[in-house]
């Protein structure tokens, strides 16, 4: 529980590399998540070398953490495993569809945060990093990953070489609903949202970026219109390219 | 990390209620979970009420496990909370695309894994439905979930009332690749599944669904191309309605 509680994002790490055996034993509990009718359609690709960090830093849009971490883990929606089982054993998958890659993904990312509690069980410092959906087809074709595998999740691992504040988060009444979703009244999310805009950081947050509003940063400046649509297109083309999509 | 080691699922519980005190517990301890950009754009519905479980039965296929439950709780990809506060706030959201459903969906996700991994901190055992992304068009009716808001996992919680084994996993080597993603060959697929399909429990299932092999009970009985066709439809339409998708 403590575990959980102390999360805090780490994108500095020391110099110290993580164990194989140690690495082994946090993917070990990893795999222990919930997975859909025990299929495991998911796997995970560890980065260490540094060739590949080389060549994956511009999917990851060159971000420090990636290049600094001794490990980064890519988890996969992967039926290839599983559909060549299939065939093996006289038996037709009919996994090529969006419903598949659901369950898949789901699948991949309980593995993920498994391994992140895991690993911070263990003193080690974690970072997701959203940009392994951007550019999905680029990391493809560096990680080798056949037809029926798409990345949907990559953290960073690594000793904690900084000690950063937890962020903040909305109350709890802001995400939870009892029985029916209640939607909100202008009054409900000038309530939920005062104490985030009022914090310090994020004031200096809207003022570096020159915007009126912390909603403005995210909308003008950290998730555009026009870049999570095109990363939109360029997933779904990927979702069609490795099967799951006609 | 014993925690994680010991999971097994759990579908039968005791009358003892959950305390709402220890809910919230497990709800924050959830909500300290990894967020992209921290916007936490997900919502939790949380259902009790026999009136409810009554309506949402169906949609989960009437499993016992569910009617069991004292508690059960919808996670939901939602951006219908982050975008009023962006047009409260003079800022234009563009959040009506399928990245933004696969961002919000992962935050969905890795919350719903910390709150598992806090409910069997404490003792309570869980269970994920994978029926909610079958009849996510239902229970978005049925919990009034409005646009911007679409359903990913369901999770049960309750006091264990049984104490099954551990279910298998395939050798940690199945599902981790180093540094590329490396193919399987007809020999790595036939060593890595044959403890699965060697276990008592497994031959069983393949003689009581009178079936050859083990991978014919989940392509022809568990997980059927026509379902998985249909139940695709369903949620990309769903995608549609919710605004997720053009």
């Amino acid at each position: 529980m403590d575990v959980l509680l102390n999360h805090r994002t780490i994108r500095k790490y020391t110099d110290q590399p993580i164990d194989e055996s140690l690495l082994n034993e946090i993917l070990t509990a990893g795999t222990r998540a919930s997975t859909t009718g025990n299929m495991q359609v998911y796997s995970i690709v560890v980065t260490r070398d540094d060739e590949m960090k080389e060549k994956l830093a511009p999917t990851h849009f060159g971000q420090p953490v990636f290049k600094n971490a001794p490990v980064s883990l890519t988890f996969c929606a992967d039926f290839n495993r599983f559909n060549k089982w299939c065939r093996l054993r006289n038996a037709e998958p009919g996994y090529d569809n969006f419903q598949s890659f659901v369950a898949a993904a789901i699948d991949a990312l309980l593995v993920a945060q498994n391994v992140c509690v895991a690993a911070e069980s263990k003193g080690l410092g974690i970072c997701y990093l959203g940009t392994v959906t951007y550019n999905a087809d680029k990391i493809i074709d560096i990680l080798n990953l056949p037809k029926g595998v798409v990345p949907v999740a990559t953290v960073t691992l690594g000793w904690p070489d900084e000690d950063p504040d937890q962020t903040e988060r909305l109350p709890l009444e802001a995400v939870v609903h009892q029985e029916r979703y209640k939607d909100y009244s202008e009054e409900d999310i000038n309530r939920l949202y005062k104490e985030k805009e009022e914090l310090d950081a994020n004031q200096q947050f809207v003022a570096e970026n020159n915007k009126e509003t912390l909603a403005q940063v995210f909308t003008d400046v950290r998730y555009t219109k026009a870049n999570n649509e095109h990363f939109s297109n360029v997933y779904l083309d990927v979702l069609k390219k490795q099967g799951f999509l006609k």
